[in-house]
Protein backbone atom coordinates (compact mmCIF):
# COMPACT_ATOMS: atom_id res chain seq x y z
CA UNK A 1 0.00 0.00 0.00
CA UNK A 2 0.97 3.27 -0.94
CA UNK A 3 1.76 5.99 1.62
CA UNK A 4 0.11 9.47 1.73
CA UNK A 5 1.01 12.54 3.62
CA UNK A 6 -1.63 11.80 5.48
CA UNK A 7 0.05 8.66 7.07
CA UNK A 8 2.15 11.44 9.83
CA UNK A 9 1.09 10.91 12.77
CA UNK A 10 0.32 14.81 13.83
CA UNK A 11 0.58 16.04 17.81
CA UNK A 12 -0.77 19.18 18.58
CA UNK A 13 0.61 21.83 21.21
CA UNK A 14 -1.97 23.98 21.84
CA UNK A 15 -5.64 23.80 21.40
CA UNK A 16 -6.95 27.93 20.68
CA UNK A 17 -8.61 29.30 17.67
CA UNK A 18 -5.96 28.50 15.23
CA UNK A 19 -5.36 25.61 16.19
CA UNK A 20 -8.32 24.15 16.53
CA UNK A 21 -9.59 24.80 13.22
CA UNK A 22 -6.63 23.08 11.71
CA UNK A 23 -6.33 20.12 13.27
CA UNK A 24 -10.36 19.53 12.48
CA UNK A 25 -9.75 20.39 9.15
CA UNK A 26 -6.98 17.86 8.88
CA UNK A 27 -8.78 15.38 10.35
CA UNK A 28 -11.25 15.51 7.83
CA UNK A 29 -9.29 15.06 5.08
CA UNK A 30 -7.86 11.92 6.71
CA UNK A 31 -4.89 13.02 8.59
CA UNK A 32 -4.32 11.06 12.06
CA UNK A 33 -4.01 13.22 15.18
CA UNK A 34 -2.17 11.50 17.61
CA UNK A 35 -2.67 13.80 20.58
CA UNK A 36 -3.41 17.54 21.89
CA UNK A 37 -1.91 19.30 24.33
CA UNK A 38 -3.25 22.68 25.68
CA UNK A 39 -2.53 24.29 29.34
CA UNK A 40 -6.35 24.01 29.90
CA UNK A 41 -8.18 20.46 29.90
CA UNK A 42 -11.43 21.90 28.64
CA UNK A 43 -9.30 23.07 25.64
CA UNK A 44 -7.55 19.81 25.10
CA UNK A 45 -10.00 17.44 25.92
CA UNK A 46 -12.32 19.48 23.45
CA UNK A 47 -10.30 19.18 21.02
CA UNK A 48 -9.15 16.19 21.38
CA UNK A 49 -12.43 14.05 20.93
CA UNK A 50 -13.41 16.58 18.17
CA UNK A 51 -10.55 14.77 16.16
CA UNK A 52 -10.69 11.47 17.66
CA UNK A 53 -6.83 11.71 20.35
CA UNK A 54 -5.86 11.54 22.70
CA UNK A 55 -5.01 14.79 25.62
CA UNK A 56 -2.71 15.69 27.88
CA UNK A 57 -1.91 19.25 30.42
CA UNK A 58 1.43 18.49 30.66
CA UNK A 59 4.01 19.08 28.21
CA UNK A 60 6.15 15.98 29.38
CA UNK A 61 3.24 13.74 28.78
CA UNK A 62 3.15 14.43 25.11
CA UNK A 63 3.95 11.75 22.88
CA UNK A 64 7.40 11.52 21.67
CA UNK A 65 6.94 9.03 18.53
CA UNK A 66 4.59 11.52 16.63
CA UNK A 67 6.25 12.82 13.32
CA UNK A 68 4.96 16.24 12.91
CA UNK A 69 4.26 18.77 15.83
CA UNK A 70 2.45 21.67 14.95
CA UNK A 71 2.95 24.21 18.08
CA UNK A 72 0.19 26.84 18.12
CA UNK A 73 0.33 28.95 21.35
CA UNK A 74 0.37 33.04 22.08
CA UNK A 75 3.59 33.91 20.87
CA UNK A 76 5.11 34.65 24.48
CA UNK A 77 4.00 31.36 25.98
CA UNK A 78 5.45 29.63 22.65
CA UNK A 79 8.98 31.03 23.61
CA UNK A 80 8.70 30.35 26.91
CA UNK A 81 8.12 26.73 26.74
CA UNK A 82 10.20 26.20 23.86
CA UNK A 83 12.58 24.19 25.84
CA UNK A 84 10.52 22.09 26.84
CA UNK A 85 8.64 21.94 23.46
CA UNK A 86 11.64 20.26 21.80
CA UNK A 87 12.83 17.71 24.70
CA UNK A 88 12.98 14.27 23.56
CA UNK A 89 11.55 15.03 19.57
CA UNK A 90 14.98 13.57 18.21
CA UNK A 91 14.10 13.68 14.71
CA UNK A 92 10.41 14.54 14.13
CA UNK A 93 9.73 17.64 11.99
CA UNK A 94 8.44 20.39 14.74
CA UNK A 95 6.47 23.76 13.18
CA UNK A 96 4.71 26.91 14.72
CA UNK A 97 2.17 28.61 13.10
CA UNK A 98 3.09 32.36 13.65
CA UNK A 99 2.99 34.76 11.05
CA UNK A 100 5.15 37.07 13.35
CA UNK A 101 7.66 34.53 14.86
CA UNK A 102 11.12 33.75 12.82
CA UNK A 103 11.86 30.21 12.02
CA UNK A 104 14.85 31.01 13.87
CA UNK A 105 13.78 30.57 17.23
CA UNK A 106 14.06 26.80 16.53
CA UNK A 107 17.86 26.91 15.26
CA UNK A 108 19.87 25.51 17.72
CA UNK A 109 17.31 23.63 19.63
CA UNK A 110 15.69 21.05 17.28
CA UNK A 111 17.20 19.22 14.40
CA UNK A 112 14.08 19.32 11.64
CA UNK A 113 12.13 22.85 12.13
CA UNK A 114 9.64 25.02 10.43
CA UNK A 115 6.70 27.37 9.96
CA UNK A 116 3.08 26.43 8.87
CA UNK A 117 1.30 29.68 8.53
CA UNK A 118 -2.22 29.57 7.48
CA UNK A 119 -3.00 33.08 6.89
CA UNK A 120 -6.74 33.65 8.14
CA UNK A 121 -9.12 35.07 11.54
CA UNK A 122 -9.98 31.80 13.18
CA UNK A 123 -12.92 31.35 16.01
CA UNK A 124 -14.20 28.05 17.61
CA UNK A 125 -17.49 29.18 17.29
CA UNK A 126 -16.86 28.87 13.36
CA UNK A 127 -15.55 26.50 11.01
CA UNK A 128 -13.65 27.66 8.00
CA UNK A 129 -13.32 27.09 4.63
CA UNK A 130 -9.79 26.29 3.95
CA UNK A 131 -9.79 25.88 0.44
CA UNK A 132 -9.28 29.76 -0.47
CA UNK A 133 -6.54 29.91 2.47
CA UNK A 134 -3.44 30.65 2.09
CA UNK A 135 -0.44 28.88 3.60
CA UNK A 136 2.95 30.41 4.01
CA UNK A 137 5.48 27.04 4.56
CA UNK A 138 9.01 27.45 5.67
CA UNK A 139 11.73 25.12 7.03
CA UNK A 140 15.24 24.47 7.45
CA UNK A 141 15.40 21.47 4.51
CA UNK A 142 14.25 21.12 1.07
CA UNK A 143 12.72 17.62 2.13
CA UNK A 144 10.75 19.15 4.76
CA UNK A 145 9.31 22.02 2.92
CA UNK A 146 7.76 19.67 0.55
CA UNK A 147 6.53 17.82 2.98
CA UNK A 148 5.03 20.81 4.84
CA UNK A 149 4.09 21.85 1.50
CA UNK A 150 2.02 18.21 0.60
CA UNK A 151 0.29 18.69 3.94
CA UNK A 152 -0.90 22.23 3.31
CA UNK A 153 -1.95 21.13 -0.15
CA UNK A 154 -4.32 18.83 1.20
CA UNK A 155 -6.50 21.60 2.46
CA UNK A 156 -6.00 24.57 0.26
CA UNK A 157 -5.33 25.42 -3.14
CA UNK A 158 -3.25 28.80 -1.99
CA UNK A 159 0.09 27.20 -0.46
CA UNK A 160 3.52 29.07 -0.64
CA UNK A 161 7.04 29.11 0.34
CA UNK A 162 7.83 32.41 2.39
CA UNK A 163 10.62 33.57 4.23
CA UNK A 164 10.39 34.63 7.74
CA UNK A 165 10.46 38.40 7.03
CA UNK A 166 8.15 37.85 3.95
CA UNK A 167 5.60 36.47 6.79
CA UNK A 168 6.16 39.15 8.89
CA UNK A 169 5.14 41.59 6.66
CA UNK A 170 2.23 39.80 5.93
CA UNK A 171 1.31 38.89 9.30
CA UNK A 172 1.23 43.17 9.90
CA UNK A 173 -0.79 43.74 7.00
CA UNK A 174 -3.12 40.67 8.28
CA UNK A 175 -3.35 42.74 11.61
CA UNK A 176 -4.81 45.89 9.32
CA UNK A 177 -7.06 44.15 6.88
CA UNK A 178 -8.42 41.55 9.31
CA UNK A 179 -8.49 43.25 13.14
CA UNK A 180 -8.50 46.77 12.14
CA UNK A 181 -11.01 46.08 9.93
CA UNK A 182 -13.27 43.92 12.45
CA UNK A 183 -12.46 47.01 14.96
CA UNK A 184 -13.71 49.08 12.88
CA UNK A 185 -17.01 47.06 12.57
CA UNK A 186 -16.67 46.56 16.21
CA UNK A 187 -16.78 50.64 17.07
CA UNK A 188 -19.77 50.77 14.56
CA UNK A 189 -21.99 48.53 16.37
CA UNK A 190 -21.19 50.18 19.45
CA UNK A 191 -22.68 53.05 18.08
CA UNK A 192 -25.37 51.86 16.67
CA UNK A 193 -26.81 50.32 19.79
CA UNK A 194 -26.09 54.13 21.04
CA UNK A 195 -28.90 54.83 18.95
CA UNK A 196 -30.98 51.75 19.30
CA UNK A 197 -30.37 50.63 15.53
CA UNK A 198 -29.47 47.50 14.52
CA UNK A 199 -26.08 46.27 13.04
CA UNK A 200 -27.20 44.00 10.97
CA UNK A 201 -28.07 46.60 8.53
CA UNK A 202 -24.87 47.41 7.94
CA UNK A 203 -23.96 43.89 6.25
CA UNK A 204 -24.43 44.52 2.85
CA UNK A 205 -22.26 47.79 2.80
CA UNK A 206 -19.60 45.44 4.81
CA UNK A 207 -19.97 42.49 1.70
CA UNK A 208 -19.97 45.09 -0.96
CA UNK A 209 -16.74 47.40 0.51
CA UNK A 210 -14.93 43.76 0.62
CA UNK A 211 -15.90 42.65 -3.08
CA UNK A 212 -14.60 46.16 -4.03
CA UNK A 213 -10.93 45.16 -3.58
CA UNK A 214 -11.24 42.11 -5.70
CA UNK A 215 -11.90 44.47 -8.41
CA UNK A 216 -10.24 47.75 -7.61
CA UNK A 217 -7.51 48.93 -5.58
CA UNK A 218 -8.30 50.29 -2.31
CA UNK A 219 -7.57 53.65 -2.82
CA UNK A 220 -9.45 53.61 -6.52
CA UNK A 221 -12.65 51.96 -4.48
CA UNK A 222 -12.27 54.44 -1.64
CA UNK A 223 -15.59 56.60 -1.13
CA UNK A 224 -16.96 59.11 1.53
CA UNK A 225 -16.64 62.24 3.40
CA UNK A 226 -12.85 62.22 3.75
CA UNK A 227 -11.98 61.22 0.34
CA UNK A 228 -13.84 63.78 -1.32
CA UNK A 229 -12.56 66.05 1.58
CA UNK A 230 -16.33 67.36 2.77
CA UNK A 231 -15.30 69.06 5.82
CA UNK A 232 -18.88 69.74 6.74
CA UNK A 233 -20.03 66.17 6.79
CA UNK A 234 -16.63 65.42 8.59
CA UNK A 235 -17.01 68.17 11.44
CA UNK A 236 -20.93 67.03 12.21
CA UNK A 237 -19.39 63.38 12.52
CA UNK A 238 -16.85 64.93 14.83
CA UNK A 239 -19.10 66.72 17.32
CA UNK A 240 -21.33 63.75 17.23
CA UNK A 241 -18.77 61.56 18.74
CA UNK A 242 -18.47 64.63 21.63
CA UNK A 243 -18.96 61.89 24.18
CA UNK A 244 -16.52 59.32 22.84
CA UNK A 245 -13.04 60.74 23.19
CA UNK A 246 -11.17 57.70 21.65
CA UNK A 247 -13.36 56.66 18.67
CA UNK A 248 -12.96 60.67 17.71
CA UNK A 249 -9.35 60.60 18.00
CA UNK A 250 -10.02 57.84 15.99
CA UNK A 251 -12.15 59.42 13.22
CA UNK A 252 -10.23 62.67 13.09
CA UNK A 253 -6.90 60.37 12.70
CA UNK A 254 -8.12 58.01 9.85
CA UNK A 255 -9.74 60.58 8.42
CA UNK A 256 -6.67 62.47 8.04
CA UNK A 257 -5.13 59.43 6.90
CA UNK A 258 -7.36 59.08 3.96
CA UNK A 259 -7.09 62.50 2.21
CA UNK A 260 -3.29 62.71 2.30
CA UNK A 261 -3.46 58.91 0.79
CA UNK A 262 -5.61 60.06 -1.72
CA UNK B 1 -53.82 51.16 -18.50
CA UNK B 2 -52.83 51.23 -15.00
CA UNK B 3 -50.55 53.50 -13.83
CA UNK B 4 -46.91 52.05 -12.07
CA UNK B 5 -44.57 54.10 -10.00
CA UNK B 6 -42.46 53.33 -12.49
CA UNK B 7 -44.00 56.22 -14.95
CA UNK B 8 -42.95 58.82 -12.32
CA UNK B 9 -40.78 60.85 -14.79
CA UNK B 10 -36.87 61.60 -12.87
CA UNK B 11 -34.29 64.28 -12.94
CA UNK B 12 -31.03 63.78 -11.16
CA UNK B 13 -29.59 66.88 -10.07
CA UNK B 14 -25.93 65.19 -9.99
CA UNK B 15 -24.13 62.57 -11.56
CA UNK B 16 -21.57 61.27 -9.23
CA UNK B 17 -21.12 57.81 -8.06
CA UNK B 18 -23.96 57.60 -6.31
CA UNK B 19 -26.22 59.55 -9.01
CA UNK B 20 -24.49 56.87 -11.34
CA UNK B 21 -25.52 53.67 -9.48
CA UNK B 22 -28.62 54.41 -8.41
CA UNK B 23 -29.68 56.15 -12.00
CA UNK B 24 -28.65 53.41 -14.16
CA UNK B 25 -30.57 50.69 -11.91
CA UNK B 26 -33.93 52.92 -11.71
CA UNK B 27 -33.62 53.11 -15.35
CA UNK B 28 -32.72 48.72 -16.06
CA UNK B 29 -35.96 48.80 -13.34
CA UNK B 30 -38.00 50.66 -16.05
CA UNK B 31 -38.05 54.31 -14.72
CA UNK B 32 -37.97 57.00 -17.09
CA UNK B 33 -34.86 59.26 -15.97
CA UNK B 34 -36.01 62.52 -18.03
CA UNK B 35 -32.93 64.82 -17.73
CA UNK B 36 -29.36 65.12 -15.70
CA UNK B 37 -27.64 67.55 -14.48
CA UNK B 38 -24.08 67.70 -13.52
CA UNK B 39 -21.66 70.98 -13.13
CA UNK B 40 -19.12 69.29 -15.60
CA UNK B 41 -20.17 68.23 -19.34
CA UNK B 42 -18.51 64.87 -19.30
CA UNK B 43 -20.53 64.00 -16.17
CA UNK B 44 -23.95 64.70 -17.34
CA UNK B 45 -23.18 63.39 -20.95
CA UNK B 46 -22.02 59.88 -19.84
CA UNK B 47 -24.63 59.35 -17.42
CA UNK B 48 -27.24 60.77 -19.70
CA UNK B 49 -26.55 58.49 -22.50
CA UNK B 50 -26.10 55.15 -20.27
CA UNK B 51 -30.12 56.05 -18.94
CA UNK B 52 -31.39 57.64 -22.46
CA UNK B 53 -32.30 61.03 -21.03
CA UNK B 54 -31.23 64.90 -21.79
CA UNK B 55 -28.61 66.54 -20.04
CA UNK B 56 -26.96 69.76 -18.85
CA UNK B 57 -24.60 71.73 -17.12
CA UNK B 58 -26.69 74.48 -16.08
CA UNK B 59 -29.30 74.38 -13.23
CA UNK B 60 -31.15 77.00 -14.82
CA UNK B 61 -31.87 74.32 -17.87
CA UNK B 62 -33.07 71.80 -15.50
CA UNK B 63 -36.64 70.75 -16.40
CA UNK B 64 -39.88 72.20 -14.66
CA UNK B 65 -41.99 68.62 -15.59
CA UNK B 66 -40.78 65.74 -13.76
CA UNK B 67 -42.72 64.58 -10.55
CA UNK B 68 -39.51 63.58 -8.87
CA UNK B 69 -36.33 64.98 -8.49
CA UNK B 70 -33.67 63.23 -6.80
CA UNK B 71 -30.28 65.39 -5.95
CA UNK B 72 -26.94 63.83 -5.19
CA UNK B 73 -24.06 66.50 -4.75
CA UNK B 74 -21.45 66.56 -2.88
CA UNK B 75 -23.03 68.36 0.89
CA UNK B 76 -21.67 71.71 0.39
CA UNK B 77 -22.51 72.17 -3.19
CA UNK B 78 -26.07 70.97 -2.64
CA UNK B 79 -26.65 73.20 0.18
CA UNK B 80 -24.99 76.21 -2.00
CA UNK B 81 -27.48 75.67 -4.99
CA UNK B 82 -30.64 74.69 -3.16
CA UNK B 83 -32.36 77.99 -4.15
CA UNK B 84 -31.48 77.23 -7.90
CA UNK B 85 -32.55 73.72 -7.78
CA UNK B 86 -35.98 74.15 -5.94
CA UNK B 87 -36.75 77.32 -8.35
CA UNK B 88 -39.55 76.49 -10.18
CA UNK B 89 -40.49 73.45 -9.42
CA UNK B 90 -43.73 74.40 -7.72
CA UNK B 91 -45.09 70.65 -6.70
CA UNK B 92 -42.50 68.02 -7.55
CA UNK B 93 -41.36 66.22 -5.32
CA UNK B 94 -37.53 67.09 -4.29
CA UNK B 95 -35.07 64.50 -2.05
CA UNK B 96 -31.56 64.28 -1.52
CA UNK B 97 -29.96 61.44 -1.04
CA UNK B 98 -27.11 61.89 1.54
CA UNK B 99 -26.61 60.39 4.88
CA UNK B 100 -25.38 63.26 6.93
CA UNK B 101 -27.91 66.13 5.54
CA UNK B 102 -30.82 66.56 7.73
CA UNK B 103 -35.04 66.82 6.02
CA UNK B 104 -35.05 70.14 7.33
CA UNK B 105 -32.88 71.53 4.73
CA UNK B 106 -35.95 71.37 2.67
CA UNK B 107 -38.33 73.21 4.73
CA UNK B 108 -39.74 76.82 3.51
CA UNK B 109 -38.07 75.82 0.42
CA UNK B 110 -40.04 73.49 -1.50
CA UNK B 111 -43.51 71.79 -0.83
CA UNK B 112 -43.13 68.55 -1.16
CA UNK B 113 -39.46 67.18 -0.34
CA UNK B 114 -38.00 64.36 1.15
CA UNK B 115 -34.70 62.24 1.77
CA UNK B 116 -33.93 58.73 -0.34
CA UNK B 117 -30.50 57.51 1.11
CA UNK B 118 -29.18 54.41 -0.25
CA UNK B 119 -26.47 53.07 2.36
CA UNK B 120 -24.13 51.64 0.25
CA UNK B 121 -20.62 52.37 -1.47
CA UNK B 122 -20.80 53.54 -4.78
CA UNK B 123 -17.76 53.56 -7.54
CA UNK B 124 -18.60 54.59 -11.32
CA UNK B 125 -16.17 51.35 -12.49
CA UNK B 126 -18.31 48.90 -10.46
CA UNK B 127 -22.01 47.86 -11.08
CA UNK B 128 -24.01 47.07 -7.66
CA UNK B 129 -26.83 44.53 -6.78
CA UNK B 130 -29.12 46.68 -5.61
CA UNK B 131 -31.27 44.06 -3.85
CA UNK B 132 -29.85 43.94 -0.94
CA UNK B 133 -29.09 47.23 -0.29
CA UNK B 134 -30.83 49.20 2.86
CA UNK B 135 -32.82 52.51 1.55
CA UNK B 136 -33.89 55.01 4.35
CA UNK B 137 -36.61 57.49 2.70
CA UNK B 138 -37.95 60.21 4.59
CA UNK B 139 -40.77 62.63 3.97
CA UNK B 140 -42.76 65.89 5.06
CA UNK B 141 -46.28 63.78 3.88
CA UNK B 142 -47.24 60.03 4.40
CA UNK B 143 -47.86 59.81 0.67
CA UNK B 144 -44.92 61.37 -0.55
CA UNK B 145 -42.94 58.83 2.19
CA UNK B 146 -45.16 55.59 0.40
CA UNK B 147 -44.38 56.72 -2.79
CA UNK B 148 -40.11 56.87 -2.25
CA UNK B 149 -40.88 53.58 -0.37
CA UNK B 150 -43.31 52.28 -4.22
CA UNK B 151 -39.76 53.53 -5.98
CA UNK B 152 -37.38 52.03 -3.63
CA UNK B 153 -39.15 48.88 -3.46
CA UNK B 154 -38.82 48.53 -7.20
CA UNK B 155 -35.10 47.90 -6.59
CA UNK B 156 -34.56 46.41 -3.26
CA UNK B 157 -35.91 43.86 -0.84
CA UNK B 158 -34.79 46.32 2.15
CA UNK B 159 -37.10 49.49 2.48
CA UNK B 160 -37.11 51.22 5.74
CA UNK B 161 -38.19 54.95 7.10
CA UNK B 162 -35.99 56.58 8.85
CA UNK B 163 -35.79 59.99 10.99
CA UNK B 164 -32.97 62.57 10.14
CA UNK B 165 -31.44 61.64 13.48
CA UNK B 166 -31.28 58.00 12.85
CA UNK B 167 -29.96 58.76 9.30
CA UNK B 168 -27.08 60.61 10.37
CA UNK B 169 -26.26 57.43 13.10
CA UNK B 170 -26.18 55.01 9.90
CA UNK B 171 -24.01 57.65 7.73
CA UNK B 172 -21.70 57.74 10.68
CA UNK B 173 -21.56 54.41 11.44
CA UNK B 174 -21.17 53.45 7.41
CA UNK B 175 -18.16 55.89 7.56
CA UNK B 176 -16.51 53.31 10.19
CA UNK B 177 -17.84 49.92 8.65
CA UNK B 178 -16.74 51.07 4.94
CA UNK B 179 -14.42 54.43 4.28
CA UNK B 180 -12.70 52.90 7.49
CA UNK B 181 -12.35 49.86 6.56
CA UNK B 182 -11.68 49.73 2.81
CA UNK B 183 -9.04 52.12 4.33
CA UNK B 184 -7.14 49.78 6.08
CA UNK B 185 -7.05 47.99 3.26
CA UNK B 186 -5.35 50.59 1.42
CA UNK B 187 -2.96 51.00 4.04
CA UNK B 188 -2.30 47.18 3.74
CA UNK B 189 -1.59 47.83 0.18
CA UNK B 190 0.87 49.99 0.57
CA UNK B 191 2.72 48.41 3.26
CA UNK B 192 2.75 45.04 0.69
CA UNK B 193 3.49 47.15 -2.11
CA UNK B 194 6.67 48.29 0.17
CA UNK B 195 7.96 44.57 0.86
CA UNK B 196 6.76 43.27 -2.91
CA UNK B 197 4.25 41.23 -2.40
CA UNK B 198 1.05 41.30 -3.72
CA UNK B 199 -2.33 42.66 -2.24
CA UNK B 200 -4.38 39.27 -3.52
CA UNK B 201 -3.11 37.07 -0.74
CA UNK B 202 -5.02 39.29 1.74
CA UNK B 203 -8.27 38.62 -0.07
CA UNK B 204 -9.88 35.45 1.32
CA UNK B 205 -9.08 37.49 5.07
CA UNK B 206 -11.03 40.20 3.75
CA UNK B 207 -13.62 37.93 2.83
CA UNK B 208 -13.63 36.07 6.55
CA UNK B 209 -13.64 39.10 8.30
CA UNK B 210 -16.76 40.45 6.61
CA UNK B 211 -18.42 37.22 6.65
CA UNK B 212 -18.05 36.21 10.23
CA UNK B 213 -19.41 39.15 11.55
CA UNK B 214 -22.29 38.03 9.82
CA UNK B 215 -22.60 35.11 12.35
CA UNK B 216 -20.80 36.63 15.32
CA UNK B 217 -21.04 39.89 16.77
CA UNK B 218 -17.77 42.09 15.94
CA UNK B 219 -16.55 41.96 19.91
CA UNK B 220 -16.69 38.41 19.71
CA UNK B 221 -15.21 37.91 15.93
CA UNK B 222 -12.15 39.81 17.42
CA UNK B 223 -8.37 37.51 17.19
CA UNK B 224 -5.15 38.70 16.97
CA UNK B 225 -2.40 40.36 18.83
CA UNK B 226 -4.52 43.35 19.96
CA UNK B 227 -7.31 41.61 21.67
CA UNK B 228 -5.16 38.80 23.20
CA UNK B 229 -2.46 41.44 24.49
CA UNK B 230 -0.03 39.92 22.82
CA UNK B 231 2.84 42.64 24.10
CA UNK B 232 5.54 40.69 21.60
CA UNK B 233 4.21 40.62 18.81
CA UNK B 234 2.52 44.75 19.48
CA UNK B 235 6.26 46.00 19.84
CA UNK B 236 7.54 43.91 17.19
CA UNK B 237 4.60 45.62 15.09
CA UNK B 238 5.54 48.81 16.28
CA UNK B 239 9.08 48.52 15.49
CA UNK B 240 8.26 47.54 11.64
CA UNK B 241 6.17 50.92 11.43
CA UNK B 242 8.71 53.13 12.59
CA UNK B 243 9.27 54.57 9.46
CA UNK B 244 5.58 55.39 8.65
CA UNK B 245 4.71 57.82 11.91
CA UNK B 246 1.26 57.83 11.25
CA UNK B 247 0.40 54.55 10.15
CA UNK B 248 2.40 53.60 13.38
CA UNK B 249 0.20 55.89 15.14
CA UNK B 250 -3.30 54.35 14.06
CA UNK B 251 -1.57 50.95 14.78
CA UNK B 252 -0.86 52.24 18.59
CA UNK B 253 -4.05 53.93 18.90
CA UNK B 254 -6.18 50.93 17.28
CA UNK B 255 -4.43 48.21 19.17
CA UNK B 256 -5.51 50.12 22.48
CA UNK B 257 -8.81 50.73 21.14
CA UNK B 258 -9.36 46.93 20.91
CA UNK B 259 -7.99 45.75 23.80
CA UNK B 260 -9.91 48.29 25.92
CA UNK B 261 -13.23 47.03 24.10
CA UNK B 262 -12.58 43.67 24.58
Amino acid sequence: MKRSVQDTPIVFIGAGNLATNLAKALYRNGFRIVQVYSRTKDAASALAQAVEAEYTTELSEVSKDARLYIVSLKDDAFVELLPEIVAGKGDALLVHTAGSIPMSVWEGKASRYGVFYPMQTFSKQRAVDFHAIPFFVESNSPEDTELLKAVASVLSEKVYEATSEQRRSLHLAAVFTCNFTNHMYALAADLLKKYDLPFDVMLPLIDETARKVHELEPKQAQTGPAVRYDENVISKHVEMLADEPEMQELYRLISQSIHRLS
